[in-house]
């Protein structure tokens, strides 16, 4: 597939469509997260037959959660905060894993991209900087989604322990705030359960 | 709007092709990211334009990842593991903030409907068993979609300090493992750059 066939695919554009705009980070997703289905031999996950970990909070985590099927609120995404593109999706049909990682120098930008980038951060762009950071991040983006699997990523098969479905569990009021809580989040302080909110902020025990 | 008119609406479509399923926690979800964007006057965020916090990552957070466009990838949604059905907006527009938190009771199973959840979880669901989980699970989200707000949530103006935006960040190479790295995430050690996957696993000194 050529860079012109992902971004006029209906898969590419719902990426768009959830994340708000197209960027080289979501190129990267939805490259990563492709190449995990094609090693996985999977389509997107209805339930959870699959199982992702993605090592950063970046764009391209949103492509992953789109194409995969496994989403923050469906309890088979686990978040790691390491900075790093890479996403490890594992199958519960097969037992199989992969993981996808960036290789250095493909999200690397030109001195003017980064300037641009700067520029933006600093509050200090014009309506132009915005225009020509836009452009560059296109075509950015385009070289991504355009370029060989094999330049962009090192793909592996992954081991990793399968982690357990996620449970239905039935929530207790917070005997502090009186919301209700799930019951393995709860606290027992001085024998009340307390959420975690009421304990991180400024947490005073409750009258007996 | 009736459950009906939600269920057949595009919103909905969306969260429900998102998430993979049709639950009460993806419904309680949209009706508390409506809430929100109602309460706040926005229309789903392209860029960074509001900011989400939600207090589980339970299934709300897809529809709220959906229709407000705060999504783990963009940097506009805050994720607590407070297992609490509460979800924040904060408008970067306006200033303003809401607080929808679920009120006690709503999401709570019938016998019946604990039952099969219980057999579910144990593995020990027959076929006609997860036919009428499901049913049952419509039901209650069918009742949380056509709810009165009312009933559902305790809605309040929310004042919080709103975060910066997401930054573009380059990468070095972790000295260890060789793959880019956000340099935030870097951790400086016997005056080397290590990943946080490096240094949580079993970490070896590096040869100087």
């Amino acid at each position: 597939m050529t860079a012109e066939d992902i971004l006029s695919s209906e898969d590419f554009k719902k990426c768009a469509d959830f994340h708000g705009h197209i960027c080289p980070g979501l190129a990267i997703g939805y490259r990563a997260a492709m190449a995990a289905l094609d090693w996985l031999e999977e389509n997107r996950a209805m339930d959870e037959e699959m199982v992702a970990t993605v090592e950063t909070d970046a764009c391209g985590t949103d492509a992953v959660q789109v194409l995969t099927g496994c989403t923050l609120g469906k309890g088979n995404l686990i978040l790691k905060y390491y900075g790093k593109h890479v996403y490890t999706v594992v199958s519960r049909n097969s037992g199989e894993g992969v993981r996808v990682a960036l290789k250095a120098g493909v999200l690397e930008l030109s001195e003017r991209h980064q300037e641009l980038v700067r520029k933006l951060s600093g509050g200090e762009a014009t309506q132009e900087d915005r225009k020509e950071f836009w452009e560059l991040h296109h075509k950015k983006s385009h070289d991504i989604l355009g370029g060989s699997l094999k330049d962009l990523f090192t793909i592996k098969a992954a081991h990793i322990a399968i982690p357990p479905k996620a449970m239905i569990e039935p929530s207790k009021m917070c005997e502090r705030c009186g919301e209700p809580t799930m019951v393995s989040k709860l606290s027992e302080i001085d024998g009340h359960y307390v959420c975690k909110d009421c304990l991180d902020n400024d947490y005073q025990p409750l009258a007996e």
